[in-house]
């Protein structure tokens, strides 16, 4: 049972916001709302049943990552994998935010005082699960445990004892801090009021799917401790939604408004009825706190993995495929972050008023996934088998086909039943979601065709390109990239840019003419080379590279075709002074040439060094490489 | 006399707070203060005299820029040109703090109730300042005229008014607003005090050289203007210290101390003295602090000039040396907008704190200058000229011999007599800056040395590097890359760096080979030519660089002092959404192989575009290249 903390957090948590929800809609019906809170429970502890014999199916079937998103792709194809990595990323948001609220809501219980700060405290807590998370990830097994532990046995105890008393007074226990009186009815009971209770209520199912999604974190044979800590899940998650539903009822609790000063959630009122403002109240309250504090903090944990598996397929950026790139935590961190931040200031931290965006892509994932399922099994189906195996295939197709049904059905009351109060916001952003998505993909999908290369490599008449040197003086820094270019290619030309560092003079043109002649031109010839020339070019600081382009130009009208590669000896920066003390033109030429220089146009980039670089043996990877004393051999 | 506004700002600007420093000086003699003023007064009066004939010489000798760093370096040499460069680097700063302080001093003189504000003034004034000149430089004559005209005019009126009040009443004029009585005096009078009065209203001259350094601003015949402008400046300037001093010991007006509240300056106390607290009071005092605070500015605008001056000699970063270059002019703000501001919170933005470490910089400048003249005219003298010349040129001689020798007397006496208030800090920071010049200086002539290549170019031997090909699959971008090398070199290895975008397999390493053999080995084999080999190389991420090191190690053992160069075919990123979508591989594999690679290696870039970019006549340099609608030629 190792798993049911780390795994069972997110859906536990739920337990004290889903039934609270529930009855939230029936307040109108004021006292009444006692006797229909059965009525809207009972098909959320049947429908529970139905998702934990459907996730069954998934963890055998998929023993290793049962993901909505991988199971969708496998079985129902991309654009079924899309919409419930769209339902996903939503959701994870709506989790953070729902989460916090929660627990904000059940401090403020507990602590009157703080109520006028709730929206502060929800993101003082959303900055320090942020920055928790920034700093590397918060997965430690045993930090999840206490709170966990705490909160189920506090919470198990709160409820026997509540049953208890119940039995000892007949039915009618007396509270021990008496619950606000409820109000009158306002409004007749309605199936519209029920199935929107119902919708609400359904929260409270949000996380069941965790187990499925971790799998790879359980030791062998997996599928047995899978199945093991989802039965404990998915028990406890009963147990606490019947427990909370029936005392709610005998103790004659409803929902209060969390707007409203005085509020107190419906699991604080219960726990103080039952044992009182005591000890217990206090452990169970903290601890509810932060199992939704620490609910909040999976997403920040699932939805890199998300974005890893999403990326792989091509629908998410390339880095973000990248095992163990910073890039993918912190950027989906900070997503997290604003998008949660930015939902409870606009609905003041306020859980009820979150609770209708919520659940709509929980109950989408489930759905994908347990029809994914049913396909699943009707591909095994159409193999031969032996009757028995095919037997238990024809039974695991019904269970997941009724999970389908039903989570489907479910998802649809969802919809309609919240789309004006916020339903609509989600369902308005997934299409946009897939849109974003497809068109990653499609990118790709362009780069691939157009950079496919079927023909094999022409290597008959291949001429090497025309190379410019640019040169600031005759110097080492010259000599070395002249040498390297007459080295590739018959045909150097030199290139000073004038103007560069201040004005140049005629004399200065000259006298470089000068030694051109005498250290290249005449060498060249000697040697019965063809002889480089020199141009100089008038450059403007800022556009650099124009004269570099348009001596390009000229030279392709001469030989139409050829490729010409400029050569940028340059002094490389080896100390934080040197970048105070050089100009930065060569990076700037490098750029803007690469940016604006065609496909014909190359730049070779040749370093000089004045203390040498000196390549020591590599120790795992790292920083080997460091600089030596000095001395450069040009 | 256009360029009195622009020039004399600063020099005028100083007499608010240069018989101010003098009479500050001298409260611990009390009433018998006023005695001696005159004392102080007279020499101050006579050192402009010298000045204004010294600099009378210096804007006819260098008609275009008569800079102390300039005279100093053509006439003195290097160290002397250094000293004057930290001189004038150091005096600016001080010139924008005292300006700033001295223009709140008379604020909160005219609106006593600021005073507990004037620090925080002070900063907003110079954070003012700063913006705007990092937005562009504030020089439009104009803005400056009218605070300029209004200064000297008003003050002009009210020291007229003064005189003849004096004049109709016998000597003993009645003060409209009288000034605070003056205490009785706590020390006797001696020659140590007035040394020191003297040092400090030497401050009342620091920018009469504005006029020798703008040169460049006038029309021809730009001697005659500059005189005229001189003899404007120096003259106003003159009469103002005369008249305050007059009226100041019959109105009876001491200093008082800035940091008590109710301080009242001495030019603000003169004016209510003279004519009330009416409006031309409050028209004086705001055009008053009008000049103070351009005269601030001044600092901003000659600062970047001067750096780029020192710069051009080598003294101060190369890229200072561009003409027009943003960063001279953005490095320069900062630097004055930050020493200032320390300044300022140092001394609480007190002028009379501020001034023992001022015209330090200012007299050892005036020297340099004037001892740069005398050697000026010496060496005319050593030449052949006619006897009425040769007279001429004794008498400028004298001239500038009596300026240099007052002015460095003047010197001494500031330093020693301010030596323990404050101009301590000032003698200590000069060498400093000297230092962190001539070790930029050393810097580049190290480069010089270092790139100095006297030989002609070694044509014979030159044998083509070994070229490395980064490849990620066999794609477009990889067969461009493949051949331009096989264009430059017959030893080509294509490299392919697994484990860069998530796990290889063994199948896609078998593949990559299999399509190199096919696209690339056999075409060359058939071709006749030297077979290239693939090697696939294991990269971690964050030290990609490091495999490629390796190989490069291995083949030049096999290849002694034989160059290599690591050829990267680059998708160029059009577009914004591309460096998202994109890994930066490439441009840190680049950086990495030039920062660690070693003098034999090389870093060639091919570009890919996705969108073909379309070379477009230039028009006037700018932006004159723009992508084309779409195909790539590979
Ligand atoms: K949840
Ligand atoms: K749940
Ligand atoms: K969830
Ligand atoms: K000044
Ligand atoms: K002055
Ligand atoms: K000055």
């Amino acid at each position: 049972f190792e798993g049911v903390p780390a795994m069972g957090l997110d859906g536990l948590g739920s337990s004290s916001y889903g039934p609270e929800a529930a009855l939230s809609v029936l307040i109108p019906l004021g006292a009444a709302s006692l006797s229909y809170i059965g009525w809207v429970m009972a098909p959320i502890v049947g429908l529970l049943a139905i998702l934990f014999a459907s996730y069954w199916q998934t963890i055998r079937a998929y023993p290793h990552n049962g993901g909505a998103y991988i199971v969708a792709k496998e079985n129902l194809g991309s654009n079924a994998s899309l919409l419930a990595a769209a339902a996903l990323m939503i959701d994870y948001v709506l989790n953070v935010a729902v989460g916090i609220s929660a627990g904000v809501g059940a401090l403020v219980s507990a602590v009157p005082a703080l109520h006028d700060y709730m929206l502060l405290l929800c993101l003082l807590i959303l900055a320090f699960i942020t920055v928790m998370n920034l700093r590397g990830t918060i997965d430690a097994g045993r930090m999840f445990a206490v709170p966990t532990y705490t909160f189920v046995i506090s919470f198990a105890l709160i409820i026997a004892v509540g049953v208890w008393k119940v039995l000892m007074d007949g039915g009618n226990p007396q509270p021990v801090v008496p619950p606000p009186p409820l109000a009158k009815s306002v409004e007749a009971v309605n199936v519209w009021l029920l199935l929107r209770a119902f919708a609400a209520g359904c929260t409270a199912m949000t996380g069941v799917e965790a187990v499925s999604n971790g799998m790879t974190a359980f030791r062998d044979p997996t599928v047995k401790y899978g199945h093991r800590t989802l039965t404990a899940i998915v028990g406890i998650l009963g147990a606490l939604l019947i427990g909370i539903a029936y005392l709610a009822t005998v103790y004659k609790i409803g929902a209060m408004d969390q707007s409203q000063a005085g509020y107190r959630s419906v699991l604080s009122q219960l726990a103080s009825a039952v044992v009182g403002d005591g000890p217990l109240y206090y452990v169970a309250i903290g601890s509810l706190l932060c199992v939704l504090a620490l609910s909040a903090n999976t997403s920040f944990v699932d939805f890199p993995r998300l974005c890893h598996v999403v990326a792989q397929d091509g629908f998410l950026p390339r880095p973000f495929a990248v095992a163990g790139h910073r890039l993918v935590f912190s950027v989906g961190i900070l997503y997290l972050a604003m998008t949660a931040g930015a939902l409870l200031v606009v609905f003041g931290g306020i859980t009820d008023h979150l609770i209708p965006l919520f659940a709509v892509g929980a109950f989408a994932t489930f759905t994908l996934s347990q029809s994914g399922m049913v396909v699943h099994w009707l591909r095994l189906l159409r193999k031969p088998a032996p009757a028995q195996e095919r037997r238990r295939h024809r039974m695991h197709l019904a269970i997941n086909a009724v999970g389908a049904v039903t989570t489907g059905v479910a998802l649809i009351v969802i919809v309609v039943a919240k789309f004006v109060g916020g339903a609509w916001i989600t369902v308005m952003i997934v299409p946009a979601v897939i849109l974003l998505l497809k068109s990653i993909k499609h990118y790709y999908e362009k780069v691939a065709a157009r950079t496919r290369q079927p023909s094999p490599l022409q290597v008959a008449g291949v001429e090497p390109p025309v190379v410019l040197v640019t040169i600031d003086d005759w110097n080492a820094l010259a000599e070395k990239g002249v040498a390297l270019a007459l080295s590739l290619s018959p045909h150097v030309v030199g290139v000073h840019l004038a103007q560069l560092e201040g004005p140049d003079s005629e004399d200065r043109h000259k006298e470089l003419h000068e030694r051109w002649e005498q250290n290249v031109a005449a060498p060249c010839r000697r040697a019965g080379r063809a002889q480089p020339m020199l141009c100089i070019l008038q450059a403007q600081y800022r556009a650099i590279h124009v004269p570099i382009l348009k001596l390009s130009q000229e030279l392709q009208i001469n030989h139409p075709g050829r490729a010409i590669a400029v050569l940028i000896p340059e002094l490389i920066k080896q100390r934080w002074y040197q970048r105070l003390l050089h100009t930065q033109h060569a990076r700037y030429l490098r750029r803007k040439l690469l940016e604006h220089g065609g496909s014909l146009l190359t730049v070779i980039e040749v370093p000089w060094y004045l203390e040498e670089v000196q390549a020591l043996e590599p120790r795992q990877g790292g920083a080997a490489y460091v600089n030596a004393e000095r001395g450069n051999t040009g």
